[in-house]
């Protein structure tokens, strides 16, 4: 159960056998692609039939763990995520196994004391975890640090985030420097993640290429985008040519639109080129099948995004987060306001010092740009808000507005902070034992109480229901039309309705419904 | 009615305003993108509210007419596609109209005398063509010269265009030789045509450079790619970087799958790099919306390749024609050969001397690949397959195996020939222009004659209706829904049964219907 393949499996990318340079790659099938394609809920038993060939295929590592797959085992499929891992972990021997993992906030959404980081990096390297990609959404490396140091001491591979976002502060040297800060935490390797495929192919070619000269040139980049904006695998190529060491992409069955650029494609585009990605084509031509099966099964949970949206380039925000602001601001009652919600993000993010936006800056700051537009220019703040601006979350980019702050400080009777968020934390591991350990159901066993710890509300019924077994939410392709029949039939829609909100204000949290007047 | 704004209009090319070069950009959303798309059903009347936006976006041209849109008009949807251009013509007075010619095919099937190409390009030069884009399928330029001259004789822009295929006998200065050819028949332009997204990055950046470096710098070179294999935007980056001034790409909306890429990525990708489009952003998006609107009209013509596809590589089949025969082989209740066929046809056109395989040659070798798997290795060989073998389409690049020529010899009791073809050919205009005149509703007009020329028999059909006007035969979503309930409540499904060939025998065409034993 605790194979660590780490050090023995996988390909190492150092120069293939003809003399061109091997590029590793990392297959997003069991992760990101089905959580951006899908809304995360591909049940295990729908990916163990692939694994071996995922095994044998030559990848450099498979990413196959972090937040949402997590939050969605234990919200939607009532299935153990420390077991999927195990499972993982037994059916590919030879492959490195590879999280995401959002620093402080380990799979969260709030910092975690550092006791706690520890813990869950030593369980998941316990039960197979060999790579851990771990990010801050606000690029502050103090929030990073803790969790490098904790995969360091179990010998696994810790990997440097820089998250890629534009804005007037965010410059190449910006990224060199971060890239100095985050090796000097003791990283592996780096990581140049867009996750909203933003990066053109300049940029990445520079900013890869500057690290390498300014960090070193066996300073090992990755490079992870998505393909919402229908360029990002020339920016992948330009990477490569940059001298990027391993690129991540999905199998052509669940890959492109807010997913990633297709691996099949990416091997056969470095063909006659002095890079090879020597994957196994027969094997890759089986995984693309497999999941060609699987997918219509999950066809309801399928992003309403499937073209090309470049749209994005302006307000940033994520494909997957623009779906969910639609349908948002339908229960209100204000879907018409779309448009101005997607011009006021990247006001309220200029407010907030320019962070990058992926989870759970891109969650805060696109709700206050709801919030602003539904109720005026920063007249109520959401809680995270108030905290982002407060320095909670750790430092932002630039400075962030004094009078949206002196609000934040009025409302929340909060005084801003300089420190790192955690070290404000009390150590509180004994404490979360004691509350998950009287959970009915709960195992007792630290891989609870860190289910317990990073999702409470949700861990509680799930410790309830767990011995049922796991729910496929996926559905027979026959069985769906039926019920879209039936559901045809009988004049079904979607449900429209208020929407709830916990605002905190003046340092009280109230619960608030907001509807159409 | 007969505007030429080929001189006056358009985008130039040499040189942005801030000293980036700039490339030209040639949008296929009117031709060759619902044509690979949806079936080419898209009616004149879902176009013409998206062309004033199309007419100024900055394009260097817009394609709008070609074999399969011609066919479809009269064919499906009872439209006079002379009557489209002439529309295209006035709703785009500042555009470059382009269409996609067959050299000596015209857009029909097989050879037309020299007189006949002459009239077609002098009548769609008159109604407003400014840009003739011509090929010929076995890259015989003996094939396209008569249209080239043509053109120059109308005043027109001739491109010349290599259509890029692999073979053993495929190589870098193979193209050269024949831009070279192209070139000394007075062509204006080179496009290198990738009709299956076959072309790689390298190999593009290769050619093009090549081209450039032994042709001319200034000879201006247009990349047209499909997107089916994922990666050809990589392709086009290259390309550019080698000197291609005009690429291809579709308004996003109606591209990627086996269609082209996304106008809107390439625009991005070449922010930041020393070139440029120069396209209006705000025309394109209107353009994306108009289209996006239209799209689910033609839900029932969309192609069922919606994905990357990768193992065309092995069967240079283009996408659109796997399709085809999937279906052709259900139909004999044969479904589960495809494999076979997909293995068969790279052996079909090693016998045939490795032609490329586009309209027609694609048709050719597929159809005797099914043939040859259902009845035997050259048991029976089409019409077509014998012509081709017997040097009647033209010269192919490789030797042709001497025991087939032989067998299509003794069954067609023709001879070999290595002259051009249509310098066999009797004067035929007199002849068809009689046999126009004769059908009911036939106007007389040289226009008229040529679409008898080109497609006798459905000609007949639509001369005989076309005062009942378009039929558009998109559908709104709506009724498609119910259309949709109502098919699955009454069991249908799709229709089987036997399929027709023309085989020729011993110089005897017969009828032969094949269906499972």
């Amino acid at each position: 159960m605790t194979q660590t393949a780490a050090a023995a499996g996988g390909t190492e990318t150092t120069g293939g056998a003809d003399g061109r340079r091997e590029i590793g790659v990392t297959e997003l099938v069991l992760r990101d692609a089905h959580q951006s394609l899908m809304a995360t809920r591909m049940a295990l038993e729908d990916m163990v039939d692939a694994c071996a060939d995922i095994d044998a295929a030559g990848y450099w590592s498979v990413e196959c763990w972090g937040g949402a797959t997590y939050d969605a085992c234990i919200r939607f499929l009532n299935e153990d995520p420390w077991e999927r891992l195990r499972t993982f972990r037994e059916l590919m021997p030879n492959s490195r196994l590879q999280m995401l993992l959002r620093g402080q906030n380990l799979l969260g959404y709030r910092h975690y004391e550092d006791s706690v980081v520890d813990r869950f990096v030593e369980r998941s390297a316990a039960n197979g975890m060999d790579v851990y990609r771990i990010f801050d959404a606000l690029n502050d490396v103090r929030n990073i640090k803790q969790a490098v140091q904790a995969v360091r001491r179990v010998d696994k591979h810790a990997q440097g985030t820089i998250c890629y976002t534009e804005s007037p502060l965010h410059t190449v040297q910006g990224y060199v420097d971060m890239a100095h800060d985050l090796m000097e935490l003791g990283c592996d390797s780096l990581c140049l993640k867009d996750m909203a495929a933003l990066l053109r192919p300049q940029p990445a070619y520079d900013i890869v290429r500057a690290i390498k000269e300014s960090v070193g040139e066996d300073v090992r980049i990755h490079v992870h985008c998505h393909a919402t904006t229908g360029m990002t695998l020339v920016s992948l190529m330009k990477a490569i040519e940059a001298g990027a060491d391993v690129v991540d992409t999905a199998i052509s069955s669940i890959s492109m639109g807010p997913g990633h650029n297709p691996t099949e494609s990416l091997v056969e585009l470095l063909h006659g080129t002095p890079y090879t990605t020597d994957l196994d084509d027969e094997r890759l031509l089986r995984i693309k099948e497999h999941f060609a099966k699987v997918r219509p099964r999950y066809k309801s949970f399928m992003s309403t995004i499937t073209g090309v949206e470049t749209e994005i380039f302006s307000s940033q925000i994520p494909g997957g987060m623009i779906s969910n602001m639609e349908s948002q601001l339908r229960q209100q009652g204000a879907g018409d306001r779309l448009r101005d919600v997607l011009a006021e993000v990247p006001r309220v993010r200029a407010v907030a010092g320019y962070p990058p936006l992926v989870t759970p800056s891109s969650q805060i700051v696109g709700t206050q740009a709801v919030f602003n537009v539904l109720m005026g220019d920063y007249q109520s703040l959401t809680a995270e808000f108030a905290d982002l601006m407060l320095g909670y979350y750790g430092t932002t980019p630039g400075e962030r507005d004094p009078e949206v702050v002196a609000k934040a400080q009025a409302q929340t009777k909060k005084e801003p902070i300089d420190v790192r968020p955690a070290d404000l934390l009390e150590p509180e591991w004994d404490r979360l034992k004691i509350e998950a350990c009287a959970l009915e159901g709960c195992d007792g066993t630290d891989e609870d109480v860190l289910t317990y710890a990073m999702f409470p509300g949700v861990a509680t019924t799930f410790f309830a229901e767990r011995e049922q077994g796991p729910r496929n939410v996926g559905v027979d392709p026959a069985q769906q039309a039926t019920d879209e029949l039936a559901g045809a039939e009988h004049g079904k829609g979607p449900v429209t309705g208020p929407i709830d909100y916990s605002v905190t204000l003046n340092g009280h949290a109230h619960h608030v419904t907001v509807e159409r007047a």
